[in-house]
């Protein structure tokens, strides 16, 4: 055990009341323990600190440690202080502690916590294993090790000023973006960024056009305003932008993920892009665009952004590092057309004021210094021969009865399932034998809810993905004879 | 200069097309650079790198490039590689790039920048310059340098688990707040937490009352989901809990400060508390209990929080460590009633998934390590020395003028002005003068506005503070008899 300082326990401590001090100390500890607010092997501070503490001399205190000790609550360590008894009887401390509804929430609690892991097929997972740690600790422990008090404070809602910087620079080069770095708004990721667009965007009763099938995360994201969703279907070119324009009922904003559609992984084709683009311009609506896994390309070159096309402002572009880096950095972005941008960081500044200033300075310098550039490239080959892996492993176990298409970018692909096999009873059933697939039915806000699986390639290795295809197989055929 | 991998920039490239290759690379690259999307000095990648990428051969990358270098839009640089060219003339590369709204941009995001940096009298800003640096670099540097990879990907939205048994721990001895680490929400800070409550806990057209004098900020964020803030006069008890009672309009939330009332300082008193729990128990409203500034008190023992009473699970505890370590770290933490804790989590998702993970890290061992306690134990009489400084300060300047009250807690105080001094001017004059006070009326939501000031003493040492104090003197003296 870390003989670690202690914290000060809350104490009902009055010198003017005609309690004698050592007994309210002694009651205050007393009730402490038995109400559970200081556990078995919780250590004190010690006498003389907490004397110091109350501002009175330290005989009361010891005094009330004395009986304590005596009536096993405290027991003392020698060289190590003085800590709340291991052995308190249950029938002791517990009665007071446990309530009904204790139990109940440890379970609601587990069962919200979605991330299932790292296991094979998560959707949206990058390789970690070949992520270049050495070089990324480097940088945490540069900026990590000395904070320059300046950037301890407050920061810039809108995020640290160079990484704005070089996210403009790296999105008008890779992406095609038109734009400035006062456009780029940092955001905690993709989900914080729907979040500022439903709210600053969407008033209760406003509707928003979403894919069908689609991402469901946006989905609830764009619906905390009260927005209503209307799911329009996605097709071999993207969304169905005639459904859009022929709508009776306006929507304000669309959300489309137009480089790599999330599931089905449809390239929105250039006549798509510019009919959506003049539906916005004409109806004086936002597009939001989601740049969802537009990195990676296996075929063809990628896309330019539709931002980069559009010339009346009608563009959110969102982008996220989650998945070229990794997840658990959370930083994303926004370029946010000029008129908009001081609204949207002053929402920012509501919802949570700024992010963390740390990691978007290790970011700059990450993409600065060319390690963005040079990692962007490896992970290219990388993915590769995950997809081609990938491809080969449900050819070779699910030829006839799970077939991919667009597989020629991002960290995943989908496929249907056959008539009869329900997709998240697959999901199931797999995830018990350690295969994290995505259920398709999952994805669809519309009627027309189709049965498949959404399957991610980043995270594992062509040999775990070989194995979890052959496992998925086996859980499939015993769904499909029984 | 340095010589970074270069990212690949966008490029309209078709293999099919009928365009030489030579002249679509040609033709992408010149528009790149005249719409800007490639700016000066920006590195282009190596035609052996491009031509891999385009998967083409060499040479029609080298020609485009030589007709590029040729024509002044590239050049190179020995052992460097290819650059965007320092000088290309104004008339070719600005034109295309500069819109009308473009400068408007720079000056919103400057304005919307809230942060008036760390000046003296900066309200919420703690003494940066006596955190232990060292040791938490130390911590930063061990998580940082090897994350395991299990941390990388996504986390739990409820937070760390092992940081939320610590945070229970320290609230149940340190605030007497009965809970157990299942209770325990993990957020960016107060004001995520406040929209969480928001969202969850509010409609559009539901009514929360609100302290007035309050804090600006909690009433931002508790409109966001369209309900309507009623202000409740705060006096010598804390808010007047008999107007809440009587109100004839039903609140489903109270947002209170007990600890330290923001911005006048006052405790709410214990027979207020009772009342206000009351209420909350018979008109199953909820009470947001903001614990702020409930660290440091130089006179009196710390109150218990307002939660450790509440036998009905009314009350919704937020606790922020901005203040007590530094505001960039951007973790907070809310305690939630059993029967909410599942409904939280999810929303906390929706809005963006979860926390950064290495800080929860850092964090967890600075708390269990002891360092935690060590800091709050020498912050405490850092404060004490600087409140005195500042009092001490006040009344030497300002004697006759703005008397300080409710100076016995917290890192900030504040005090009234005299009639006919508007203290938004004194607060943009003393801006100039390099001093950040803010401006009390501010704080109101109601209708009887009162002139003042609140002043911040944790962020100044005890030198800049009398300086400053005498400024703010001459900025007052200087308004009072023009």
């Amino acid at each position: 055990m870390r003989t670690a300082a202690a914290i000060f326990p809350y104490l009902a401590f009055d010198p003017r009341s005609r309690v004698p001090f050592y007994k309210q100390i002694y009651d205050g500890y007393r009730e402490a323990i038995l109400a559970g607010r200081l556990r078995r092997g919780q250590r004190l501070p010690s006498t003389r600190a907490l004397a110091a503490e109350l501002k009175i001399s330290r005989l009361p205190v010891l005094n009330a440690f004395e009986q304590l000790l005596h009536e096993g609550y405290l027991e003392g360590k020698a060289g190590a202080g003085t800590f709340v008894r291991d052995s308190i009887p249950d029938e002791l401390s517990k009665p007071l502690v446990v309530k009904d509804g204790r139990t109940k929430v440890r379970r609601i609690a587990a069962a919200a916590f979605v991330s299932e892991g790292i296991g094979p097929f998560r959707v949206s997972l990058p390789a970690l294993d070949r992520f270049p740690r050495e070089i990324w600790g480097r940088l945490v422990a540069r900026h990590g090790k000395r904070l320059p008090i300046e950037l301890m404070a407050y920061g810039d809602p809108a995020g640290h000023a160079p990484l704005r910087e070089a996210i403009a620079s790296y999105v008008r080069a890779a992406r095609a973006v038109n734009c400035e770095a006062a456009q780029v708004l940092i955001v905690s990721g993709s989900q914080m960024a729907l979040q500022l667009c439903a709210l600053a965007l969407l008033k209760p009763g406003d509707s928003v056009f979403i894919e069908d099938p689609g991402y469901p995360g946006a989905r609830d994201a764009l619906q905390v305003s009260g927005a209503k969703v209307i799911p329009v279907q996605v097709d071999s070119e993207g969304i169905d932008v005639a459904r859009i324009a022929s709508q009776r009922k306006r929507a304000r904003v669309a959300y489309v993920t137009p480089s790599h559609q999330y599931p089905l992984g449809v390239s929105m084709t250039a006549s798509r892009r510019l009919e959506l683009l003049d539906w916005a311009r004409r109806t004086q609506s936002w597009i939001l665009e989601d740049d969802y896994d537009s990195e990676y390309r296996y075929a063809s070159r990628p896309l330019g952004a539709l931002q980069g096309m559009d010339t009346s402002d009608r563009v959110i572009y969102i982008g996220t590092f989650s998945k070229v880096l990794f997840p658990a950095l959370r930083v994303g972005y926004m370029i946010i057309p000029p008129d908009l941008v001081g609204s949207f960081v002053r929402l920012r500044e509501s919802l949570d004021i700024f992010s963390p200033t740390l990691y978007q300075l290790v970011l700059t310098d990450f993409l600065n210094e060319g390690h963005f550039a040079r990692h962007l490239r490896r992970m290219r080959s990388v993915y590769h021969g995950r997809r081609d892996a990938m491809v080969h492993s449900l050819e070779k176990h699910l030829g006839s009865t799970l077939e991919p298409y667009n597989t020629d970018a991002g960290l995943h692909l989908s496929g249907f399932l056959p008539r009869g096999i329900e997709d998240r009873e697959v999901v199931r059933r797999a995830a018990q034998a350690g295969v994290v697939a995505t259920a398709l039915s999952s994805c669809y806000a519309g009627e027309h809810r189709r049965s498949g699986l959404i399957l991610g390639f980043g995270g594992a290795s062509e040999r775990r993905i070989q194995a979890a295809a052959s496992m998925l197989a086996r859980v499939i055929e015993s769904l499909r004879f029984r």
